[in-house]
């Protein structure tokens, strides 16, 4: 089974210039079939507040009413991907940038509304992802590069969590290839004390997650990054690795680069 | 040699909804290999307007400055882009969104400044486009989807006329497919009376054009335009269609769209 990389970036990569082109060197020299997610970040937030549009909260959750939509569709699919797409064709990467209304690749539903309306929030479901149509990409030599688009079936693009996305799509290609989902954040990993960097902790399984649970090493906020990530372990995917985008170059390296999560 | 239509509309297609969702489903139901080929449209210049960056003309023609790359990377290949593709999968067309820095499939140089600097302007040279890749799509059973955007390899978006890129496109790829170019604008096609609709010319060769020409009866405005399509034909592309947006669902009647030029 061919080997295949799914990474995903967040704003922290994003909006820094810097670290957004040593990262995207290093994802180029990645080997092997690889697909890149990545969310916003603060350019969304600013051509939102040029434009007049303040962003909708409710109980802390962002609404993506129609005029947010449209920005996201603009900066996520137009300003963000392409510029990444530019910047990984000069490195060598022949990448291709994408939502999942292209190729039909993702598909979501618009969340119901309950008690809150989310408005064009798209939730994903058992079969939202089409991995045949995915590999005639990688096939073809290219790296897909996704946005946190998705789109009904029925001409609606939706907002869709990337990390969301990154974890459906490592589960549904998992199928196909030996895949290893990879969440860069600002940490280097798991860390045993979260004040010492040097603290990594390099590899857990579930059992060992179980226990550092009982300790309370592993808190609140990442517990369902965790969760989710070994959901993915027990769907079939390969690994989960947790770790900084800095850092990147590492991985290829097999050792030294974040928080490995396996079986 | 499989055929393939490559389509082009403009602004007056995008602009109004009703035209548009006409022509996609006039478009979806064509048979065959296809290529659709979009310009902008009033809403880049409402964007502009509500983000404050008014458009720079010199001597009439328009200057993609910084700010302006910035708009139409995310209007072309964000929100006029994606919303015609999602609107496409609706149909049933597997249409995947694109600018040339996606799959390298077009490459541009950036205009030297002479006289004029018209900023982030792409010109296309020989070799620009990449066939082979571009039919990967084709054949994967995608319909590619270009917006007015090409790159020069070095990371940098450019802006890159959609008529120039649409017959580019053609001429490349007549190559690997038997190449119809089709351009839609807001007339039939070219009329014997420019105030007579039904004074349609169904077919031009080059000894017609040369009388049309000499009978002044193609003027300044489509000289261009026909001077163009008959290099594109001259190139190996089989033939130029020139008709109206609303009457592409004639096209797979063979008869009845538009003016058709070819040798």
């Amino acid at each position: 089974m061919q080997a295949l990389h799914i990474i995903k970036i967040g704003g922290n990569v994003i909006d820094n210039s810097e670290n957004l082109h040593r990262f995207l060197k290093d994802f180029t020299a990645l080997e092997g079939y690889k697909i890149l997610v990545h969310g916003g970040g603060k350019v969304a937030t600013q051509v939102s507040e040029t434009m007049g549009i303040t962003a909708k909260l409710v109980d802390g959750r962002r609404i993506t009413d129609i005029d947010t939509l449209r920005i996201v569709t603009m900066v996520y699919a137009g300003l963000i991907n392409k510029n990444i797409v530019a910047q990984l064709q000069r490195y060598g990467n022949n990448a291709i940038g994408l939502t999942g209304a292209d190729g039909d690749f993702i598909r979501a539903k618009k969340r119901p509304v309950k008690t809150i309306d989310y408005g064009f929030a798209g939730d994903l479901f058992d079969g939202s992802i089409n991995p045949e149509n995915i590999s005639k990409l990688l096939d073809g030599g290219f790296t897909p590069v996704f946005c946190a688009l998705t789109h009904d079936g029925e001409g609606q693009m939706l907002n869709t969590n990337a990390d969301t996305i990154a974890s459906a799509l490592a589960v549904a290609l998992s199928g196909l290839y030996e895949t290893t989902l990879v969440y860069c954040f600002e940490k280097k990993g798991v860390l045993q004390d979260i004040n010492d960097e040097e603290s990594l902790i390099r590899e857990i399984n579930p059992e060992r997650y179980e226990k550092l649970k009982t300790e309370q090493i592993i808190h609140s906020g990442m517990l369902p990054k965790m969760d989710n990530a070994f959901t993915a372990i027990s769907c079939g995917v390969k690994a989960v690795i947790i770790g900084h985008s800095d850092d990147l170059g590492r991985l290829k390296n097999k050792s030294g680069f974040g928080t490995r999560l396996s079986k």
